[in-house]
């Protein structure tokens, strides 16, 4: 290799295929002709810069010198200096001929903190996850290949900020038939899942000039710091074993309400106070929010119809597929108010941002009853986990009551005064991932603290649920 | 039928299946016990009180009376009068037997004005959108069984607000090849779409305190709409034949440009301006977002590599598949300043709000080589059209220039000054769908209006271009 070439300190992989590389290994130098040439050379020549192997103001040999040295055609040298002048990787001057740009290339600087390290707990029973290993790929797949195939192109395009109308036609009938709400498909908007879904309600009430939304004294953390981010003061309501006590809401604009099944606690809203609620929303022109996360799992009696049907103009009804399919589709439904779909579109930036692949399979998956099918065959699995759950906690730790299993996949284990802080230390030994109550439980709730655990029972594996639950009553007092 | 039964003026469906349906056709009164019963009854009872058939306060007849007509069981009435209650529909009070509550169910009132009818255009010539009716479902329909089948079942859950790491891998790989890009895995963000992206990086701007960032002066209305929400104000920089000039940039905190490809205009940004930008960049502290929105489609010369690579801790890199795959796919990417990362993920709210489905898609997409391949196939038929329209327009409109066409699936087409009007209004004579260069420049901007048009050549069908070739020919001076 002679001399100008060699003092440019570059490995220079030539690619004739005209796919490029720029690093990896390389095809040997001075082969081949056009693209490929032209791309490896200007790929080595540029990793050269970034380096710092070619330090800046580096006088680069002439286009002439250089191709001879490489057995190329000197316009592909030449081509390369203008493409790397171009991007600002070299300078080129009349009477100083190519050079390395003056600018110091610096790599990132990576200043985030090391992840922790943390090992996955032996068993999680974190709530909030379903079983995703009984995710339904197979007929998920087929749902995905029929709607895509049926799909007009313009689907393809950017869409409808309410999300694809197959979709809102398909939620509208089975809300309706599931769940008793109200819903045509003009007043479904789809978000990517039900935070998203508030965050948009939180800013189109910011956008109102509100500034303060009622909440329940226990619920999610994570949808409280939504509705504090879009502006909005989180205040929350007393609660006791009737559920949440709506008789002091009073000049909120909204109150975000989980009436089927209290989230966390468990308990639906007594039906005095789902009239009263809806009462007051009537009475001041207020807005409910109706989070129904899993309705549609409730074992001992027929589903509690959602709220919505009672006053569909203010209540906004939210539900997702996080809880009956999997988080990851990040696919959630509203059913607005009439009047206030233009400002909730507005929220989303007026175009939807929901992939549409997605949207027309679970439409897909909706019509065909594939839905129906998966939502009964995890309520027979969650029951099943409950049960075992209630059994083995009746044997082994008679001392500690589960409340709220009459729906959904999680329950409230109330413990002796005073022995939480215990129970959870031992859980950590044991590999178990839980949560306390009172990771559940506002700042300002207004009920006294419960020692009580939260215990999911969607995420571990159908297999690893016995031993979840052997190693749970190990650690129960 | 029994009077008490008869009194209620309900239409009764039953479904001995348990499904139900609340609303179509009937299935006979009087049949079949248990669960369907008790749903069929529910439902209809619930539509009579929504609907108004049963007026508020009405009392209903015993469960005795009714299950009597009905021919079915006591307790199945009993049931469905408790779920009612449950529900708010019904009130039971200990005296009174069981009545319509007395709040008066309102149908939802549609606020929203009807959408205006508006015919499709035969042909569209907006930009922005790629040829659609190209998008390789076979393919695509390929990689998704293969991503989802080899997926971890833990992938399907609350995910990394980044976005799925295998997207994350195989981006980085394919940016630094593809368009010179410094990334990794690491500081790679997805977005759903760029305007997401936007909408996140300038609440974190503004979170910083920012108030302003500058922009071209032409661009996209949405993208400028999107930092005004956030609460930037927009400063267009002057334009001209060398691209947008950054020698006004002072105090701003950011910069929005389109480096490789001036959208709309069609130039990419001269280099000397290009290391402008990064110098001022670093010497400020300012950061540049470069829209590198159709970057892969170049025709005439190598791809211009991004200006990221030049200073990876000062440049925002946003890419996307709006352009190269579909804009329904609602997926683009950020690389990130590794010292903006954690600013952005809480911005995205700490969670991923992107469907992972997709993600893994896209990733096996890009890593089975299908994504280059496809790439490569629309390149040849965007550049195809581009030389059908470049030699209509010097054979029937010769005094029509043709320009910003090295590069994308737009052209600017300069027309004869004082000539845009009667264009447009000829075009929409001519069912052409199209936008005028004024469409696209800010308000502010520092550059003299000119008469001119923007034609997207990515939209119609190909079978469609000849036909839209020669529509537009008609309305041309």
């Amino acid at each position: 290799m002679a001399k100008s070439w060699a003092t440019l300190g570059v490995d220079l992989h030539l690619d004739p295929t005209g796919t490029g590389t720029g690093t990896g290994t390389g095809t040997g130098t001075g082969t081949g002709t056009g693209t490929g040439v032209r791309r490896g050379l200007t790929d080595a020549l540029r990793d050269a810069v970034r380096t710092g192997r070619l330090a800046p103001g580096t006088r680069l040999p002439s286009s002439r010198s250089l191709a001879t040295d490489l057995g190329i055609a000197r316009n592909t040298v030449a081509d390369a200096y203008a493409d790397l002048v171009a991007e600002g990787w070299l300078t080129a001057r009349q009477g100083s001929g190519t050079r390395v740009a003056e600018r110091a290339v610096v790599p990132p600087t990576d200043t985030t903190p090391p992840r922790r390290l943390r090992s996955r707990p032996t068993y999680d029973l974190v709530p909030g996850t379903p079983d995703l290993a009984a995710f339904p790929r197979t007929e998920w797949l087929k749902a995905a290949r029929r709607a895509l195939t049926a799909a007009p192109y313009q689907a393809l395009g950017y869409g409808d900020p309410r999300g694809r109308v197959e979709l809102r036609t398909a939620l509208a009938a089975y809300l309706s038939r599931a769940r008793g709400v109200g819903a045509d498909p003009e007043h479904i908007l789809i978000s990517a899942g039900i935070s998203n879904g508030l965050r948009l309600i939180g800013t189109a009430l910011r956008a109102r000039g509100s500034r303060a939304i009622a909440v329940e004294s226990y619920g999610l953390t994570a949808h409280w710091q939504i509705l504090a981010e879009a502006g909005l003061r989180t205040r929350p309501l007393p609660f006791d074993q009737l559920g949440t006590n709506p008789a002091q809401l009073t000049d909120e604009p909204a109150v975000l309400l989980t009436p089927a099944h209290q989230f966390p606690m468990g308990v639906p809203l007594h039906h005095d106070r789902r009239s009263a609620v809806v009462d007051w929303a009537r009475r001041t022109g207020g807005l409910v929010l109706e989070d129904d996360y899993d309705g549609e799992f409730r074992y001992d009696r027929q589903p509690i119809g959602a709220l919505q049907g009672l006053d569909p103009n203010h209540v906004v009804y939210l539900g997702t597929a996080s809880k009956s399919l999997a988080p990851g589709l990040r696919l959630a439904w509203m059913v607005l108010p009439p009047s206030l779909m233009e400002e909730i579109a507005k929220a989303k930036g007026g175009i939807d941002t929901c992939g549409v692949l997605d949207q027309l399979t679970l439409a897909e998956f909706i019509t065909s009853g594939a839905y129906d099918r998966h939502v009964r065959a995890a309520r027979l699995r969650y029951r099943r986990r409950r049960d075992t759950l209630v059994e083995a906690l009746a044997q082994h730790a008679p001392d500690v009551h589960a409340t709220g299993i009459a729906a959904g996949f999680h329950a409230v284990l109330s413990l002796p005064p005073g022995t939480e802080q215990s129970v959870v230390q031992a859980a950590a030994w044991q590999g178990l991932a839980l949560h306390t109550l009172s990771f559940y439980r506002h700042e300002h709730a207004v009920a006294a603290p419960l020692d009580a655990l939260v215990v999911g029972y969607g995420t571990p594996p159908d297999h690893a649920w016995a031993g979840a639950v052997e190693a749970l009553c190990r650690v129960l007092p």
